[in-house]
């Protein structure tokens, strides 16, 4: 009795499931969903596919993804090169952008300072951080890391890093999101919003 | 400033959340999960696809995906000829498969009658259904169709088409689906489970 579908189309559902977010069933339905297109929708996956693979790198000053190492933000000379936020992964840089708020540069830290998962310090681009504040260009680093102990963890340790350099360290404000009821706020997120409360002008 | 990723991350990110139930943040997600690791997960991905796409097709017979035509399911001679089960899509077929209480043939219509998306009689495997029952081979067709309008309509369409030819023709029996709890039922589940109730035996 036939259990599982014929080799290649059981290796298409296993890649699809592999990948982040994506389960057996949502895996079946997008190889269904390729074999139905006639190939052209495959043709143009594959082309998006390997594009990236040969074309897309890291930033050699940021770490962010980029066609051409240095970046745009950071080759840009209308932006303020005296600020650098501090994100742990490429996507947080779009997250940041899309405040349209931010004019200054980024560092990608590749991650956070995590023992459980084995990944310290030296596992994360912190020195090419430190590299960046030779001179007196740099005056602010913004650390916007997730906030989760992870990411707390990793705040601390750049700030206890950084500070003694002179240049400013300053972090994301903790506190309610907008739209958000009191009601369902979490004690720890409701006591920084209580710390963090500010004078209403 | 910024606001999408420079042309081929973004161009990957669009090709992942055109496929069927991936979003643009999970999009997003997979693009970077594959970047991240440095290549072997695309190479591997790339593969399983374009595997799919050269070697594998339709069976001549049934329908279903296969690597050779006809299919394992229609040149097993283990299996009962004399009752054809009939689905809307191949992963249907591995559907009742699962089951492991079917040791009949299948046949995929590709779809099921559906006037508001212009799919009539003549876009679906109903022909092809029709000369499979030519010789005295077949004596039951189990129609497996989806239990929605669309599937009502064809079950009923291909009974009227299929009893003259001294086919018996059955379906799937309606009712409450196993774990469920009666007061979660909605009515016409119900109703069906009531008007096929059967014998405590």
């Amino acid at each position: 009795m036939v259990m599982a579908y014929d080799g290649a189309v059981q290796r298409l559902i296993d890649a699809f499931a592999a990948l982040p977010g994506i389960g057996p069933k949502g895996a079946q339905r997008i190889a269904f969903y390729l074999m139905s297109t006639s190939g052209d929708e495959s043709t143009r996956l594959i082309d998006a596919i390997s594009d990236v693979q040969e074309h897309v790198t890291f930033c050699e000053i940021c770490g962010n993804v980029c066609e051409h190492s240095p970046c745009a933000i950071c080759e840009d000379q209308r932006r303020d090169h005296s600020v650098i936020c501090v994100v742990e992964e490429p996507k947080d840089v779009m997250s940041v952008e899309r405040t349209r708020e931010y004019r200054g540069l980024y560092h990608v830290l590749g991650g956070a300072i995590n023992p459980m998962a084995n990944v310290g310090p030296s596992d994360l681009r912190i020195a090419q951080l430190l590299q960046r504040l030779h001179g007196d260009e740099v005056q602010e680093i913004i650390v916007a890391l997730n906030p989760n102990i992870e990411g707390e963890a990793t705040t601390a340790y750049l700030s206890r890093l950084i500070s003694p350099l002179g240049v400013k360290v300053t972090r994301l404000a903790s506190g309610l999101p907008v739209g958000a009821d009191l009601e369902y706020a979490d004690e720890i997120t409701l006591s920084r919003a209580l710390a963090g409360r500010q004078e209403v002008s």
